[in-house]
């Protein structure tokens, strides 16, 4: 039943794509920060930004650029966001998109560019262009160019983080592949996260945008790490049209196929953020279901998410249910302390008013001895659900957040 | 001009009011955690309680109980918050109402009662019965007696806190004094508090009332720690008439003068509680100014009061501005990167897209080695301000939050 196969893979995955990595200096040396994502030929786009009304200049760049729906190359660097730059920033992500479109030879309009790192610094302009002629030179279609570019947009995240699928589309393998940094800052919606995404799939961008949307809906969009929302959000996806398939120009079967195929892309990327994020000890799937609306269930399941006081007892180990309950409390969400139930895994915490016993917490306590587990509210007021993807908020957070910059 | 005095003081300090602190071993033997204060006489009464909907026993208790607007006692306890406890949690808030009446001999519709600490956990009844009838024998009306109060509810709270004011009315001394508990678990509207204000002034139910949330949105709303909202936050006021002023029963100059008295308070009060934060190394006003609307200007300092990446970047003593236009950028204010300065105290720190440069930052890092500072973001869009105030986010906070409980 399952049609969608999940492999091993990154950016070069797809047919019609090559890819680089490589170190300019950008903030410190030795390190890979300047990845390069080129398609042989101008390729389907879409994207999605973030929603901060402070959004860095790659942002407000690349939301012009990509509105033609047609893009060859992506421009990526860590160490430095480029937000907070006033007007010189917007030139310098301009200039940029100029710079890689020269050495590659190709229409500056077809180049979108991505920044992350540290707010309120302008670009180094000269390390940056020395970085995007050596990408163009470095240019590949392996594995490890793919992870050459995972490796250079990291900021905090202590692992490179890919994810590939594939799927038939008209008796063609169609293939979605792609990368993504974390892990601070992470929020619905999408929050310093930056993620690029390639595919050969044939799909108009109308469509792209479409599945892209529903993807990240049930994958970057349920992720929080800290609540912090970033300036510089972005997900890219191209689509070369390299399979063969027939374009994927409306809903309907080849577009479900296609859309599931990117949505376990995301879904994989995103827990792959959870689980790397600033910090993190523990990934935790926070599940509330029996809500009364599904706006009610995300709504509940986000509260405990972002608790400060909930995350703090997961990395304390401690199975303190009536936090989970008092977020759920003052999130908004109806919720009756007399009828809803608190689970972690499969063992209840609180049931309707009967709280767990000696024997009951040491079975709680196991669970919260490990890396993954469930916590699971059901506030048995309706059929609606919601999961959210997070991490506990652990003594290495506030080392990580207290330490980063100047 | 200013016509309010703030002197040294707590529940005791006004005329009519006794009140004992005693050990009573709810949860750890050797420390104060059953509080009463008890009037003279019933008196005119008010009070606020958290919006959280998972509301604690004592809550549910109490919202009945003040309608009346006549409150003669009020028992607190620490180290149990007797929230998540069903039917029977709600029963035995009502029977330590009724011990505390049979001990005094007065209605037990005169009798409040408050908890706070662990969620999840009945109350020792029995323990809790020989702690009321040791305070009622302990009863007194000393600056001794007073601190027992403030230290008897204390939690994670490192310091007791309490306030005092008096003013002049019609020509009769007035005063106005309490104590409130914080610490983690601090947000608008009020989180983990609990607050025990009398005063001897003559004032109606319903005027008290009012007096009483315009000072709470000037003091305990405009609180965050954490961001988390408690099951059981309670600040309670008891007026005993003593003072010998007219009764006050509309507004006018009598209220007015009353009013600032008990806002004097209750700012000091939450001052207090932020610098007290559970981990709290730093003390930090957040000021936004030149906000579209009032609304916005609020959001946009909760949310840089919220955020968990301005706060340890306090903590790391870091002026990292970029985190805070961040959060007032994803706060849902209107705001401008290119319109809008922060500040930290009098110096800046970014001013309508100019970064400061190495000189500024010096002079920036020495504000942030203080104890106390403000964070000032001015969006240059209108005339509405609003301020916070809060802490940081320090590996205390995790340890604390990490360990508390089981």
């Amino acid at each position: 039943m399952q049609k969608v196969k999940c492999i091993k893979g990154g950016v070069c995955s797809a047919k019609g794509f090559k890819a680089a990595g490589v170190g300019a200096a950008i903030k410190y040396a030795g390190r890979k920060d300047v990845a390069l994502v080129v398609a042989d030929a101008p390729c389907s786009a879409a994207a999605v930004f973030t929603t901060n009304k402070v959004a860095a200049a790659p942002v407000l760049y690349d939301r012009m650029a990509v509105k033609g729906g047609r893009i060859q190359a992506i421009l990526a660097n860590s160490g430095c966001a480029n937000a907070c730059t006033g007007e010189g920033g917007l030139k310098d992500a301009e200039l940029s998109a100029l710079i890689v479109a020269g050495e590659l030879g190709i229409d500056p309009r077809l180049v979108l560019v991505a920044s992350t790192g540290v707010i309120g610094r302008r670009l180094p302009m000269d390390r940056l262009a020395a970085g995007a002629k050596e990408a163009v030179k470095s240019l590949g279609r392996t594995s490890t160019h793919s992870l050459a570019v995972a490796k250079a947009v990291m900021t905090t995240d202590t692992k490179p983080k890919e994810a590939c699928a594939t799927v038939v589309i008209g008796g063609k393998k169609v293939t979605v592949g792609g990368c993504s940094k974390g892990s601070g800052m992470i929020e619905p919606n999408m929050a310093t996260m930056l993620g690029f995404i390639t595919t050969d799939a044939a799909i108009s961008p109308a469509m792209l945008r479409r599945a892209l949307l529903l993807a990240i809906g049930k994958s970057f969009n349920r992720l929080v790490v800290d609540g912090d929302e970033s300036t510089n959000d972005s997900v890219f996806v191209l689509a070369s049209g390299k399979a063969g398939n027939a374009e994927i120009v409306r809903g309907g079967e080849d577009f479900d196929l296609f859309r599931q195929a990117l949505e376990e892309v995301c879904i994989s990327l995103a827990r792959q953020m959870a689980k790397d994020g600033e910090g993190a000890t523990k990934f935790v799937t926070v599940t509330v279901r029996g809500a009364k609306s599904e706006a009610d269930a995300a709504r509940a399941a986000r509260s405990v998410a972002k608790s400060p006081l909930a995350k703090t007892s997961w990395f304390g180990k401690d199975p303190n249910w009536g936090r989970v309950l008092a977020a759920v409390g003052y999130s908004g969400a109806e919720v009756s302390d007399m009828k809803a139930e608190v689970f972690y895994d499969d063992e209840w915490a609180f049931r309707r008013g009967e709280i767990a016993n000696e024997a009951q917490l040491a079975k709680l306590a196991k669970i919260l001895e490990k890396d993954e587990f469930e916590v699971v509210v059901d506030l048995h007021l309706g059929n609606c659900s919601s999961s959210i993807y997070t991490c506990d908020f652990s003594l290495d957070y506030v080392h990580i957040n207290a330490d980063y910059t100047t």
